[in-house]
């Protein structure tokens, strides 16, 4: 039986989070794909307040909410750290990470709507996008300094997901002359090999959030 | 100059949970009262992406987010720990802060609103409550075990502020038959003396809520 589990559902950017911090440290675990129409009575008793994954079990004990789960893992395995020691620049990483949990359900919005309620969230993501260009990102490479962090992965779902959700909608906001400091974290992002190696497929995402859109939207009429 | 200064609002719950750790970690700070309709030009350089209290400032370095202060403190200072030091018991910690922090908006609804919106922050409020009752607390005393710590700390705004608002709405909701468990941590959080000597006056803050609550509900019609 394998120490480390985790359960997620494929196209995920949340389950991905937790993926990129196990591999960034070199941990070995053991993955189980979740349906969500018929979610499994262990994730059910894993996680019964929210019933969502991802949920990491290690050595039988569950943890939910990826952020959280990331913050065990580098409490748990301290190589490659993935916070910085100083407890000040902690809690600036811990800032931005609270930033995007609060901020980022704009780019699910744009996804899952039309009309006002997609002009409210096109103008909160790029809100959103201009806080982190001008104030989060600095003339860093990666929010973490030379190397990914904590803040990085937290923002995982801008780099390849909102792509994918643009193209779904046909809006383009995340442009290289609107935003140049966090267009050029996106590919610094992707180029690193954990990251680039541990991604879903593009195409199989553009199917699978184009079909979904339409479910949502014709449940909504 | 005084190493620790905290800005704040005197009603802020999320103020008065720096004040609770600072206080049970005996640390001495300058309290900087803000005017939340004129804020000052520092609270403004401290905190640029929300600015909002509480800030606090350590050797001229300003920490925002209560929670994330509070993580900060345990870090600098960790003479009588908030957080476990298992990094289970840690994880399971800050999923109840991440679980108040998401939930208890219904609170701040509740008192904010009439009508349908009220009702389904009643919904809301109520359910929140159920599940701490349930599953967040058990047969402990504090969330935290036999003493007070950080979840404690971020459910404080249910102890001392959710009664002044049920009592301006006229609705009662955290009642001992509905929840015991829940009500006993009430009573046992705030004969903490370091909880019971720092509250702000509850009739200052019902007149100060009553009042505030008139100004946002003629500013919506």
């Amino acid at each position: 039986m394998a120490e480390v589990k985790l359960h997620g559902i494929w196209f995920s950017p949340f389950l991905y989070r937790v993926i990129w911090a196990l591999k960034l440290k070199g941990i070995s675990y053991e993955y189980i794909e979740e349906d969500l129409s018929n979610k499994s009575p262990l994730l059910l008793q894993y996680n019964p307040v929210h019933k969502k994954i991802p949920v990491l079990v290690h050595s039988r004990k569950p943890i939910c909410e990826s952020m959280i789960i990331i913050e065990y893992i580098e409490e748990k395995w301290p190589q490659t750290p993935l916070l910085p020691s100083d407890p000040y620049e902690r809690a600036k990483a811990r800032f931005w990470v609270k930033f995007v949990e609060e901020k980022a359900p704009a780019i699910w919005s744009l996804y899952r709507s039309t009309g006002e309620e997609q002009k409210k969230a096109l103008k909160d993501s790029s809100e959103m996008l201009k806080i982190l260009e001008e104030q989060g990102l600095g003339e860093k490479k990666f929010f973490g300094g030379d190397t990914i962090g904590i803040v990085d992965i937290a923002f995982g779902v801008i780099a390849h997901w909102f792509g994918v959700f643009e193209e779904i909608v046909e809006v383009k906001v995340l442009e290289a002359h609107a935003f140049p400091r966090l267009h050029a974290w996106k590919e610094n992002f992707e180029e690193v090999p954990v990251i680039k190696e541990n991604l879903p497929d593009r195409d199989k995402m553009l199917d699978y959030f184009k079909k979904r859109r339409m479910e949502i939207l014709s449940a909504s009429q």
